[in-house]
């Protein structure tokens, strides 16, 4: 176990009725003036709008809607100008992982006067900015943004899609299950193959003896899998979309990568995807992650991968059968969830960009060099063309 | 799942060497007074005492040394008078959960005119004063103090041992799980079963569908059965005091328990060993657990101890196989890490108490109402009574 540092001071409500009961007190004591990020309106037609309103008679709410899944920096821009133009003293982020990442960008780009891209490139900057205090009611289990510092935000200019971090999460989370009950089969399934996707890019590491977080997340990873159908199959179960959006903020609040390497392959890889055709983030982890896993397994990872198909998929036998089983399984969860199984099927129809996705990938995220098992861009052309078939899973 | 809030502000600086990078500038950051709080002496032996004064010269550093295991209520009236006297800004709380406990008190009792012993009775009093903030670096690893709100405070005079919870837990904790190195073989077992009891009082529980929190709990309970026993025969493996002191901080921080029930049961009955005999807590657990499993298993209760069979002990069978194989698993696996085994080991010779023991832990914990396989009185008599023997395990 490696040493490291740890806080997290995101202050949870989980359940039902915690907006009633608490949101107006915890806005106003940040102050009078609310800038209420969102996405593509949905919550003015579920009625979560009025809800929210209706607990805000008395602050000054103004509004910036349409931030888009794979959020992009012009919304940054926008959002940064209304801050400045009305003072704002807190950001109210209703939505998924794209408005709460783009409203923590946001936060800080309100203490700059340059470009908020410019943040998104040099962190140092960034981290020596104040932050503009952040609330959110989380609206889809996905991305962990709502207890974490990190966004990520495309420049469609430049086929950038980034991470960013900055010095605080969100203040105070709301996260009632009941909001995700409208969430559509397609992101209830994208939104649970991320969270397995984070749980497994963190998991599959070359530190050793991490037990803790290990078995936190083989926990973790039992509980998406199991929960995720059920989600599926019965939209308004309360305990499906709970675990889903539990499991989803721990998987991703910091904890489970403590003491751990965490050097990330497949989002590295999928994200050259989102940038260059703007498929759905889960659905291209969904297609790439048991590629991937093939291609991570040998003699020396073999071990780790039958771990994982002994506590997370309860299989048994000699190493190597558990760890080809295990990926397997994982590809059959996958499908199960309805969800698309290869490249071919997200719509992407020829490898033309494929090389200069994977160079872009590889020098990005040092692929080649912090990976669990490394990757130089043929490695990642190869997992890209074997994507693009079900060769060697059905 | 239940509704629940969650937070947990304590920064914690996990590994070696962090002492030296970061403790003065975390307490310097906080005034000039330090009151430094420790136990029996053995960081004055052991070089830690010299190590963490060569990082404060230009502090003014008071000592409170003698904070005994079970800490009692007059070391806290020690420190109340000596954080007056000496317009403390900031407590140094060195040694295992006792020390913390102790100094998380004080904090309180700093801002209070009247007796500790009242905050200990009356949470609400406690709850609305302000709380000096603690530093503490943790030398055992065991009750999870260092990142949780709670102390546990004997009063002789009483015969109480109570529980308490303050407004903020530590605001910065040091693991350094070298530290721990030195821990005797005896202490290093009490810690470990601790360590389980607080997993497995929380893991059973009457809410149902909390797969994220019992599955994280499913993976820490592995990781102390995994390491406890090497931490035993290898004292300076790095590996396994790690996981021993991450799991304990995990098992208490708040984290797996939220949405449950949170029903504790045999805390409470140990507390009565404790407080009337001073056995090691740890040790009382060890005893009392395995029996206390063996009562609360029946039709209702079988298919979570079978869950924690397989998930926790990879035992396969039916039910009521798996479940009555965990049972026999637990108590095997606290013998082999040297522990007593029955309450005249630990020099319990006579009942003459029980009955008394077991109406306190009753009415002090609500046993017959909020636990989760209800206990009366005599249940509790029983309880102590079946664990005055090995019958039935050996």
């Amino acid at each position: 176990m490696r040493n490291f540092n740890f806080n997290n001071f995101t202050d949870i409500r989980f359940g039902t009725d915690q907006i009633e009961a608490h949101l107006h007190d915890v806005l106003a004591s940040y102050g009078q003036n609310v800038l209420l990020v969102y996405g593509g309106g949905s919550i003015k037609k579920n009625g979560l709008y009025e809800r929210v309103m209706h607990q805000l008679p008395d602050l000054n709410v103004f509004e910036l809607g349409g931030i888009a899944p794979n959020p992009k920096v012009t919304s940054i821009e926008a959002g940064q100008k209304m801050t400045k133009a009305h003072n704002i003293d807190v950001i109210l982020s209703i939505g998924g992982g794209s408005v709460i990442d783009a409203s923590k960008l946001i936060a800080s780009a309100h203490y700059y006067d340059g470009k908020p891209w410019d943040l998104v490139l040099n962190t140092k900057i960034r981290q020596t900015l104040k932050q503009l205090p952040v609330v959110d009611i989380l609206t889809l289990a996905a991305t962990g943004s709502e207890m974490n510092k990190n966004s990520v935000i495309s420049n469609p200019e430049t086929h950038q899609k980034l991470g960013t971090s900055g010095p605080n999460s969100p203040v105070v989370s709301f996260l009632d299950p009941t909001l995700t009950y409208s969430v559509s089969k397609w992101q209830t399934a994208a939104g649970s193959i991320d969270i397995l996707s984070h749980l497994t890019e963190q998991y599959f590491d070359q530190a050793e003896n991490t037990d803790v977080q290990d078995g936190m997340m083989e926990g973790l990873m039992r509980t998406v899998i199991k929960w995720a159908p059920v989600a599926l199959n019965e939209p308004d179960n309360y305990d499906a979309r709970a675990n889903l959006m539990w499991s989803s903020t721990m998987a991703l609040n910091g904890l489970v990568r403590t003491g751990k390497e965490n050097g990330w392959t497949v989002h590295g890889i999928e994200h050259e995807l989102s940038a260059y055709y703007d498929v759905t983030h889960g659905m291209g982890l969904g297609v790439l992650t048991p590629r991937w896993m093939r291609f991570a397994l040998n003699a020396q990872t073999e071990a780790k991968f039958a771990r994982y198909g002994r506590n997370v998929w309860h299989l048994v036998g000699s190493d190597v059968a558990v760890a080809q089983a295990a990926i397997q399984a994982t590809y059959d969860w996958i499908k199960a969830l309805q969800a698309p199984t290869t490249l071919t099927a997200l719509g992407i129809e020829s490898n033309e960009n494929f090389a200069v996705m994977a160079q872009s990938a590889v020098t990005l995220k040092h692929l080649d060099k912090v990976a669990y098992v490394p990757m130089t861009s043929d490695d990642v052309v190869a997992l890209y063309q074997a994507s693009m078939t079900t060769v060697g899973f059905e």
